[in-house]
């Protein structure tokens, strides 16, 4: 049977007509089956859109059926997934224009949590998160400029990464605030979302990753949570606390920020100047809309009232935000990522109906800085919290990162997953990701090794056990301690062991700069017929070195 | 005599009072010995200082008495240029709050041109550009936004360097459109700017060079002049193209390029939302200022104006000019800089007085959207040019590269003054400029060798000629061609010549990547003890290699 067929199956049994704005048409079984045959590296994955990101040949309605066009081609980041393999099974719903973090912002119907049909889904990326934490899809992108790529991915229980600022392509996207858009991704697991990130990455924005990128997290992270924590009650608070603990166990090391100019900086995009963004954005369309355009009244409200801030406030408020952002990055200090709750609390549709401006605000607290101060972010799971009412609601953490840091906090994420573990699958690969270089190691720099240091110091990235050229052999050096040292011997080499880490260009070069006589670095033939950057020794020192049978330290 | 002195009895010389707006006390020829005495290298150099720009004790005007305040401490500019031996001899005219190009603008006097009285200095940095050229100072500090740092460098004929935007501190600066702020340096010859600019640097911005900064022009560079030559006559035009058949015979290959975007942009300043910024700088100080504060009526015109723009207005403007930058740096293409005049034309103190506005737009022509496309900017004296009243004017060109290739358009501006030549003093030291490492190579890596363009085109800059400690020999190698291997052997070696190149970081990673077996890189003794990154090779190579007395290619 097709997957497709699958999910259409899943679609009509969960019986949740508002996640999707527009299905692939049903019963085209020849197509199906041609389009999940082809290849990619996403071969037969399922994927969601959010309907404010162009499919050629749907409509991208942004949940405003006045605003509905047919898009002529895929925006650059659904071409790069379809190209990888993966098949559009529709368009999902959304807070109206990605304007709200609630989910229930849209004409198409309130998007309604996955478990607990009373309570809201998150959004903006309302359909798209719901719709993998359903099973109706195997990823979704979604968009996020406030947290709507993380809220929602926080209330259903799965994972959502938004990338740094310019990494991916906003191509084909309708704006909400341009200068703070990014387009994300969702998936219940997190090695799916990181491949499929990976090949969104590969759909490269304006701003790729330099050669200095840090490719992983160093071997003892620092990572910084809210000395406070505002809008958690009780059982939110100690879910918390669990998920701190838990992180501690897997190796990192917790320090605590003051939040306040992180939170004061959300101030500036929801009652200040820097608003008028989304006007900028589709305030011209909403100004003049027909009634009959279905726009949202809180979104209207919203939209339009951004037209009120004058050029010099805007300017004020961007320059009070570099003061936030200054106030906030020395408070983070060294650490490499801020662990926080992704979502405060989890309300119920009345809730939002009641309050629908202050609760979204609410719902926020954790996301909104983010863009603002040019971070990236990573929403993964973290248990359930039960809830007064008996109900358990799914409890998310976020680890956000530096710009250009994505590798980082995905490494943070895997090992708040996994625990410490030795070897992580490489997150986003070179086409779409940072810059990196191989280098083969030998000795004290392998895992585990006295000099590994000077590997994770350098954002290094730990990538497989190899085995050279059946055509080297090892030297004893005579440094102290006697270090070991690879020689070409072609006639009675043999296969030595080592391993291949992956580097920054820029470290590489920082790594030679500090590398002591006689070590050396230069070509290294592999078992697989590979040549890559590797450790060998200085000719004299080669020489007077007695063989070697096994590497030691 | 006291240098101070000697430059006292220059001011009176000249009898220019509109060039300073404060002159350091004369007399106190005690205190300037002690100051001139300190070491550094700048020690003893004559510094003039912008009135926009604070020198701790003395008032900064921004050229508007009612605005004054005393600084209690330098920026962090003059404090670098003072800390490195400079000393502050005054405080400079300039258009008032760096509000136009024409040095017009102020209550202290309208600053005329060095050489011809009825003629006008030129731009904001009107006073620091004269008193370089008059002799009354050796460096002066300026600012530029919109060309400030370079149209009076042109109309004086002396040198301007205008870094990229945010490598250099802005602090202790009034801003005119803060985004677009720097600040410069004036001085009669390049060495010197480039010294001054260096210790600036390291008043280091927001903004620092990265690890992958090109250290220098490529060997072959290509430079792309104007198609069209808007606003110069014939004779200008004449100088124009000597310019660029000098440059042509420096060694850099010239293609044209359509100015159209570049111009468009510079309307966004002028015209449109993006002036705001000078309201948001000291516009309430101007809207709510007493008639005695001295407000020049021009300015005051300007910068009240560019309240009227809404934030939507400006938003739409940023995204006109992001459109615009990506249409001119499409036609910019792969070349290394753009080369243009400083200044179309040198306008009589009559012809402002008879059009103000006009007359000082037209002058910005080839300045105004430089720093709104983020590009980095040297202003060079090119000749002179025979006006049609029977006096002289000095000709000016500017190398603008892309941001943070400050070296780059520094090692143009040398070559086109200079002609081709083998070594170049290193542009802005490590303190205060791009990352570098040192690399020792011997062989066909060095000046004109075979492979020199692996570190060329790497932005790799050479250094010096060295030679190893004694304890190398040289092998020839078995590589197709054979290429020399150096082998460290303390008990028979010798010194070996070679060359000490400096590449950014990356671009050693990069180069190693790239380098085939069995050259290495690894740790190299010098004749001076330093250890520096240089050549090697393979054991196994060393060891069938045959002795080599002296490099081959």
């Amino acid at each position: 049977m097709s997957r497709i067929t699958d999910i259409y199956r899943r679609i009509e049994e969960v019986d949740r007509p508002e996640v999707f704005v527009t299905l692939r048409p049903c019963g085209d079984v020849e197509a199906d089956h041609r389009e999940l045959a082809a290849g990619g590296p996403l071969a037969g994955i399922v994927l969601a859109v959010k309907d404010n990101v162009d499919v050629a040949g749907l409509p991208t309605t942004a949940a405003c059926p006045g605003y509905a066009y047919v898009a002529s081609v895929d925006a650059p980041v659904v071409a790069a997934l379809r190209a990888a393999g993966a098949v559009v099974i529709g368009k999902t719903n959304l807070d109206q224009f990605a304007t709200g973090l609630v989910g229930t912002r849209s004409p198409y119907g309130a998007v309604r949590d996955s478990r607990r049909a009373d309570r809201i889904s998150g959004g903006s990326s309302s359909g798209s998160a719901v719709a993998v934490a359903l099973g109706l899809a195997d990823i979704a992108i979604g968009t996020d400029t406030a947290g709507s790529g993380r809220v929602p991915a926080g209330l259903q229980g799965i994972v959502g990464i938004k990338p740094t600022l310019g990494v991916v392509s906003t191509d084909g996207v309708v704006p909400a605030c341009a200068s703070y858009d990014t387009v994300t991704v969702f998936a219940v697991d997190l090695n799916m979302a990181d491949r499929a990130m990976a090949v969104m990455a590969s759909a490269a924005g304006p701003r790729p990753f330099g050669s200095a990128t840090r490719l992983a997290a160093p071997e003892q992270p620092t990572v910084v949570v809210p000395a406070e924590l505002p809008e958690l009650d009780d059982a939110w608070r100690e879910a918390f606390g669990t998920a701190v603990a838990r992180a501690e166990a897997a190796g990192l090391r917790i320090k605590t920020v003051d939040l306040a100019p992180f939170l004061d900086a959300a101030k500036l995009l929801y009652e200040d100047a820097l608003v008028a963004e989304r006007h900028d954005a589709v305030g011209s369309f909403i100004d003049d809309a027909e009634p009959s355009a279905g726009i949202d009244p809180t979104v209207a409200g919203i939209i339009s009232g951004a037209a009120r801030f004058s050029a010099v406030e805007l300017l004020a408020a961007r320059r009070r935000l570099v003061e936030l952002r200054d106030e906030a990055m020395a408070q983070w200090g060294d650490a490499d990522a801020l662990l926080v709750p992704t979502a405060p609390m989890h309300p119920s549709l009345a809730d939002v109906a009641a309050d629908p401006i202050g609760v979204n605000s609410r719902l926020g607290t954790y996301t909104n800085f983010c863009n603002l101060f040019d971070l990236c972010g990573l929403a993964v799971p973290a248990g359930e919290v039960d809830e007064a009412d008996g109900t358990r609601a799914q409890f998310g953490i976020t680890f956000l990162g530096r710009a250009h840091e994505d590798a980082v906090v995905a490494d943070l994420s895997r090992r708040f997953l996994s625990g410490p573990i030795d070897a992580v699958p490489a997150a986003w690969p070179e086409s779409g990701g940072a810059p990196a270089i191989e280098l083969a190691v030998f000795g004290a720099h392998m895992r585990g090794g006295p000099l590994t240091h000077e590997l994770t110091a350098r954002g290094a990235r730990w990538s497989e056990e190899i085995r050279t050229a059946p055509s080297y052999r090892l030297v004893a050096l005579d440094t102290t301690p006697a270090k070991p040292g690879l020689v070409r011997d072609p006639e009675h080499g043999q296969a030595i062991e080592g391993e291949v880490w992956t580097l920054s260009p820029t470290a590489l070069g920082e790594f030679l700069a500090a590398l002591p006589a006689p070590m050396m670095l230069g070509s290294v033939e592999l078992s697989d017929g590979r040549w890559v950057v590797g450790f060998g020794c200085a000719a004299d020192a080669a020489e007077r070195g007695e063989a070697l049978d096994r590497i030691r330290w």
